[in-house]
């Protein structure tokens, strides 16, 4: 995975314009996670200005952390320009099965064919498989890589995306590759559930790394960016405050060496 | 007040699912204080998904900030649900007194009664009690801990609520017992005022401890848990920016015996 | 320069209450810059309570980063409101010149008469200036300093305010008097551009300066007030995650002195 390293100077470098519809608990954290990456972020939601943000944007986020109707119809319209734009959407389906409404959300957005990346936890995809479920807020609970795999292969082939399915080992698949992405996660695992926003700032990078790569290159990308600078920065720090404080200092330092060090990615199918 | 190491140990263990309809100010503070506090978060204000919502919610946290009528609508209606669903619901009147708006708002949430504890400081209690004064803006400057008590009662017995009154001394009463937590402040006094939200963490991981605890206390234990926290940053830091960053870290660390060596409860009725 | 260091001690002292009308992205960044400075903040949208609130205010400031047709409705309101309640408004065009709904709001803001102080970049003042062009979101790439001092020279006198440009030199600009405003800049280059909502810190801090000094005084220490902070910020700090926080930790211990050795103002016209 030495292209890795390759991706993320190409994001420094191209400075990809991500257009974020995202909930409000994190927008600040995921324009800082972007810019912090090398990415320029920007977030909008008036239905007036979409056509226009767009238009300049190298790739959309969507996530549906907060959402209500007036939101949702600005998604739903930003997903349509979006195909129209030709740009490519990473979808970020928060707490789906955890309500009606954000499964629902999710799937209708999921038919945008402008959708090419979902990234979610375990309990978010498991809803999004058609299995129902409900998931304990925003956090899975459940972890188990078997099913994992299974459900992962299962959105993405239903729904013709690239699927980005994170939890103590991340997979990523377009249905038929299929990629595991690890790390050694001791100092992780404490500090890693009290911080949020976590899987938001995936969801916006990955935005940034689709822009430069593609989707199953980009969302690799992604995904084992963030577990390596999330490991860098649970050696540095071991509280929640500092953490999240390190985690943008790692976004900005980090490179193809160090997610080498951090993280293996290896491929399954 | 032994007991308030063992109520924190319960949060981190049985991880309550507090539900927030807050101010976009904080919505990413309290969702990452009551990470770092050991509960799980979670962020929702669609009149279409409360049900879903608060029906897993181990407690509501309502909290006016940045209300408008969209938004009131939800606070209303979640209220309603809370109590159909016998969910504690935690009132944060954040600026009542300020504006009608805000107090009109405080006080019909207050007529409802799934709402067992209210979190103000002086001025915003001072407008609940049926007195009318104007605050400046959030911040209270009127500091008078006799005036705190008798306002503290009168609010609890009107309104058959806990209150939970927080400035320099804190009080709690549900009309019947009173209490007063203090601390010597000495480190506190200058940088406290220099970060926002704070109040709004205490009625957020309030909401977590009412869930373990039920109202009163749940909100003896929320406040004289993060007065606790709030001495042990200070004494580490002297800057804002410094002591944000160290108020999550002491919420992941805190346990019974700093509260106890940094804090006072007196039992006062 | 030597007053700027006297109008930071009249913030800390007289305590101006700004109540902003701002995006979601930088709500929690710019309540806590105005409180590490030393100002009041207070946050409020709602039409409803418009008038209460800016009848306490000392200043309004306007800041257009995530607008939409409510939030534009609440901002022509407030800006109404604060014309009839002669309170100084400061408008911050964030992303003017991205979309049409961006400029066009910002234009038409202009017209009101309570608008005395325009705080953008170099990209939004460009667009307001008549001319259209592009920014890319909301960093401007564009950095020509003699273009930039007629551009701030035709937006005062064309719609009667303040005008405050920043990028790497600053302008001030009442379309009488032109100031520029710049730092060595060593060590900010790198990071300055990797953390949200610096530009929004500087039109809030401006509300707080503007209250207690007015217009063009307000705007001079507003701006070089912030370039110190930030230059001092960036000496200590390499890395984004580290700089944001001694950002508020630097605005909290400014003082005149610091100012004047970081900063140079020059008094062009």
């Amino acid at each position: 995975m030495d292209w890795i390293g390759e991706a993320i100077e190409k994001v420094r470098k191209k400075r990809p314009l991500v257009h974020n519809i995202t909930n409000y608990v994190v927008m600040n954290t995921t324009a800082n996670a972007l810019l912090s990456i090398g990415a320029s972020p920007i977030m909008a939601h008036s239905p007036e200005e979409l056509y226009d943000i767009i238009s300049i944007a190298d790739a959309v986020v969507i996530n549906i952390g907060t959402l209500d109707d007036r939101w949702i119809y600005s998604m739903e319209k930003a997903a349509r320009l979006a195909t129209q734009l030709e740009k490519p959407v990473v979808l970020d389906p928060v707490g789906a099965g955890a309500t009606r409404l954000r499964t629902e959300t999710a799937v209708k957005l999921l038919e945008n064919r402008s959708v090419k990346v979902v990234k979610g936890n375990y309990g978010e995809l498991f809803a999004l498989a058609g299995e129902f479920g409900k998931t304990k807020g925003v956090d899975s609970a459940i972890k188990d890589p078997d099913m994992a795999k299974s459900i992962s292969l299962e959105v993405a082939r239903k729904h013709n995306v690239v699927v980005g399915m994170t939890g103590p080992i991340d997979f990523v698949t377009d249905g038929k590759e299929l990629y595991s992405i690890a790390s050694d996660g001791i100092n992780l695992e404490k500090v890693v559930d009290k911080v949020t926003g976590l899987g938001c700032i995936v969801s916006a990078i990955t935005g940034a790394f689709v822009a430069v790569e593609g989707p199953l290159r980009g969302t690799l990308a992604g995904i084992a960016t963030f577990k390596a600078v999330a490991e860098l920065a649970s050696e540095e720090a071991k509280t929640p405050g500092l953490f999240h404080v390190k985690l943008y200092d790692w976004l900005y330092m980090i490179d193809g060496n160090a997610v080498k060090e951090k993280v293996i990615v290896k491929k399954l199918l």
